[in-house]
Order: C-alpha cells, then structure tokens, then sequence
C-alpha cells in the first residue's frame, strides 16, 4: 500500500493536472500511472521527474526501444518490483519481443553473476 | 589487489588454456583479461562462465551492441568498478558513440531515481 | 509470508517478553511490530537489535526526527518494503510533514541517479 | 580512471561554460567537481542534473544540512566513493560535526542490518 | 504477477520437458517450481541455468547445506523475496536447523551493517 | 582516503584502547585493522560495533568458518572492498581452501544471477 495518498485527475490541482495532460498526451493513453498520482504529492518532484523521464527517454543516438530495455534492465538488477512490471510493459509496446526479453534476461543474469565475481575476487582493473 | 593469484598463460594447466585459447580466438584479441585470470583458479568456474557468456552474448534477437549496452547499465547500477571499465571498452569495440554513451547513462540515472521513488512511496502495481 | 512464525507475547519466554515490554514502554504503544515478533526466534538477535536501536535513535547530536528520516531515505534506497512502510510511519509520528517526506524523497531519488552517474562514468574523487 | 575525457573549463563548449559558471557562483567557489566535468560530454544531462540538483537540494522543509545528510546517507549505502567523499565533505561544509557524522553513520549501519533482517525473514507489513 | 506466462509441463515443448523432467529427478521432487516455469520461455536460459545451477550446488570442497545458506545469504542481502522464500526453504531440507537460521541472520544483518561502515567512512584497505 | 582520522592505540582515549586490546586479545593479533581505527571516531559505535561482531562470530550452531564465509558472500554481493577483502583473509584463516573459496563465489555467482532472473520476471512465490 502507498505511503502516500494516490491523487486522481478529478481531485488535483491545476499544476498536477497539466503534468497528467502532458504525460496522456505524450503517451497517447487516457489515464497516468500510480507512479505519478504518487508523485503528484510533492508538485515539484513531479513536474521535474516528467520532465526529466520526457527528454531522456525521447528518441536521439538511442531509440526508444533500446531506452526501454536499458531501464529494463536496470530496474530488474535492482529488484523494483514496481518498475520491472512498468517498463517490461512498455518495453513490450515499444517492440520487445519475446526472444528479445528472454535476452534482455540473459544478459542482465550474466551481468550481475559476473560483476560479483570480479567485486568478490577483487579483480584489478586492466 | 586481487584476493586470488591472477594465473598467466605461460603457468596455466591446459584446460585453462584450451579456454583462454578459445577467448583470444573468439574476441579477436591476443590476451585475456584479468577477469579470466583470476577465474582460472577455479577451472569449473571459468569454463561455465565463458560457455554462457559466449553464448548470451552471441548476436541473436538482440544485436551485440545492445547486448553490451545493457552489460553496462547493469554494471554501472551494482557499481561494479571492473566491469563498467571493461564493458564501456567493450560497448565502444561494439559501435557504442560518445552520444550513444551519454543516453545510456542517462537513462540508467534515471531508472535508479524512479525505481527508488517508486520504493520509497511503495507504488501499487498499476 | 514470513519464512519463521511470528511470536506472539502470550506464548514467548521471559527473556522475549522482557524486550517486549521495554520496546512497548520506550515507544509508548501497546504492541510490538512484526519485525520483533520474528526476531523472537532467535533471542539473542532479538536483545543485541533492540539494545542497538534503542541506543542508536535516541536523541543525541541528531535529533530523533532527523535519524528517522536517514533510517527511511536508507530503506528506500535498499528497497526494503517492510522497512520503508514502517520509518515512514514512525518519521510522520516523530514530526515528519507531507512537505518534508516530499523533500526527502526527492533526495533520495537524486542521490540514487547521481551515484549511478559517478560509478557509471568511474569519475575519480577530487 | 574516467572512462570519459573530463572537460576543462578552458576546452568546455559555452553551454557548458554556462553551467560551470552558475555551479561556481551558487556554491561560492572556484572550480567544479570532476562530477560534473564527466558529465559535461553529454551537456544535456549535464544541464539537466544541475538543475536538478540546485532545485532539490536548495532550502525548504528541509535544510540544506539535512538534506546532505540524506545525500551522504544514501551515498554509503550504495557504497559510492566518489559521493561518499564529496558529499561527507559538503555536510561538513553545511555543519555537520564529528558527533553528528558518527550518529548518522550510526544509523546508516543499523538501517542496512534490520533492512536486511526484515527481507531476511520476510516479515509481513503490519 | 509474472511478467511472463508460467509454462507447465502439459503444454511445454521436448527440450523443456527434458528439464524439468532432470530437475524432479535430481531434487526427488514431483513438480517443479514457478521460478523454472518462468525460465522456460527462453529454453536456452532455461537449459544454461538449470545446468549451472545443478553443477554449483553439488556437494564438493563445501557441502549442500552450506552452499543453501550461502545462497540464502546472497537472496536477503539482495532483497529477493522469491529466492530468500526458496532457498530458505531448501536450506532446511539439507538441514538447517531454526539455531543455524538464527546464526545466519545474525551474520546476514552485520555484515550489511559493517559493508556500509565501512563504505561510508571510506576505510583504506590494510 | 578515510574521510576519518584513523585512530592510532597511542593517541587513543581509554575507552577506544579497552577495545583496541580486546580485538587484539580476541583475535590473537598484534594490531587492529583499519575499520576499528575509523570506528574509534565514534567511541560508541566502536564499543556496539565491537561486542555485536564478537558474539555473532563466537562458534555456536554455526562454526567460526561458515560465518567467515557467509560474512565474504554478503561483502561480496554489496562490492565492499575494504569487507571482501578483510573477511576473505579471515575466511582463510579460519580455515578455508583455494577450493572453499572457489565454490563460495560460485554460488555467490549464481544466486546473485538467479535473484535478478527471479525479479526481473517478477516470479510469484510458489
């Protein structure tokens, strides 16, 4: 459960509900996250945090599936039951396969297996 | 300094060089790292993470770019000092550009700030 | 489901019901959480843990509030469930308001993207 | 070593002179942290994360010694050298004495160990 | 809720049949668990990890019951409810007893709290 | 570099030595390792420290030489090199092989894989 009330479009104020707009719209959906009705708590974190997510993930050097599999997989490693669910979703939409997510898996497993090895044998850097 | 002796070729038993052997051949190089050096002092070890690493890393439904870009996420998120060395090098030899680097860092800073703002207000799944 | 039964006062031995009853008088409640009721599988953890809290979170050179809120910002970045739900709790009863939580947070997220930025990038120290 | 080129002021394009110069003038001093000469090779997220950073960690329900506290508290936790070291000497520079540093580290220990305990047992929120 | 369908043995193919068929015969188990059941949407991660996992947890220079409570370290240190949940369960089946938990939580919750001590005051190797 | 003084025996207080010769009588040694000495800048923290580590390493359900090697893994899996680094040599002291400790970051390996497979698929518990 929240630690924190989850605030609705219905029952926001004007700043909150601009934000909304602005993630419905880029998103082409017609309802946010409970991600954002909890950031919506503290205006600042969740005018900054969107905006911040906007530019990062907007298609450059990267393309927005790649992008999608790098938060993928970070947030697996670090065991965020909330973001895996998220973005393996919008992964998904962004074209992930499911060969592309069995590798995705892959590579994060052998990641953290070796970078543990080499923090547990001290490996010294080449 | 490593916790364990990082064995050389030249002092190594030939099932760690049939390994070492197969390293150089399949990455085109003429050494191995020290990552591979200090494995060889647990030969079921070394031979069982090279076979899967050889294998997840091979070109599949993900490219090997991609594949070395995720290695890298993951490494810089555990803040594994050898391996986010190791595999910035090898994303580099794979075609990672300097913009290319730069987004995926941003997304990885990202990902850790929402995966602990989603913890740290104990989000529901949506 | 926890992985040992929770002991309830009713059932536990003297030595349990002793730091049972001290917890209950030191925080002024009349019950104790989940967490001690597991840790009363095993008395000594039990005594060393509470002794140890008991010391640590009095007020001191920092006040109670301010420890709090270090104890949830470090269960948020752990990604503790238990933990951030319960020093969420007991930072509000210490004086914690929805602004300071919201401040908080914001921190904590900060701090988690630029650490990953720093390993990522292995910038050396100053 | 950085596995990017740290970018001097003298070499820095003038977005990223701009961004060095309102560092320097916002915390009164006459130099950057390698920090942010890292993250000067990709000038978006260097705009970005100061922005960020001089939003969020400016005085509000919380104050600026605080708020480095929680900075240093996440910090340690995510075994971060690097924001280990500068933000242990940034909470100095906010006040932070020799008592208040051993009660936050303190509390920083007891948090990993019960947050560990409590994912340990699997203890169900209350 | 799994991000993946969970395959049962009715509706799997020949290869993963062959695997969960090698994992209740070497575990004397009559079914196998959903963590396999996950892994079996990509047969080769399937197969490696199964492969992996039966070659490092044979008996050798340590024995099964220590290697479990080794891994049960690992899971809570992570904060893996899956794996602690699991392993938990089968280091009692190699024989744990509900002192040797005791111990190993005792150990778990110090060394987490030491590790971070030791980070946060950035203690130079002896 | 400690962002503490390391606290030598000669210029210590009292009660940082009544610790000091403890350690060292404790342990057999000579010296104190760095970790004490940064520890002495909060004698209280020190004095826990010190009384928590010698009754949870004491030999009980669990010999000294397991608890070493538990105590590696979780250093380990946290990429603490002060802690991996002092607790593999304290492992070998207590007795454990080249072999001991290839099979401990084996399984170090594979938990660590098999933990962030579990999370990343988001695996119900069975």
């Amino acid at each position: 459960m929240a630690t924190v009330k989850l605030i609705e479009y219905g029952e926001a104020s004007g700043e909150v509900r601009a934000v909304f707009d602005d993630i419905m719209a880029t998103r082409k959906v017609d309802r946010v996250n409970n991600f954002w009705k909890a950031l919506a708590n503290h205006p600042p974190t969740l005018v900054r945090t969107w905006e911040s997510i906007k530019a990062v993930m907007a298609p450059g050097a990267l393309d927005p599936l790649t992008k999608e599999m790098l938060y993928l997989a970070v947030s697996a490693t670090n065991g965020c039951d909330y973001c895996t669910t998220s973005h393996t979703a919008s992964a998904r939409k962004a074209g992930m396969t499911d060969a592309m997510l069995g590798e995705l898996m892959a590579v994060v497993g052998m990641a953290n297996e070796t970078n543990r090895l080499a923090d547990g044998y001290q490996v010294p850097i080449d």
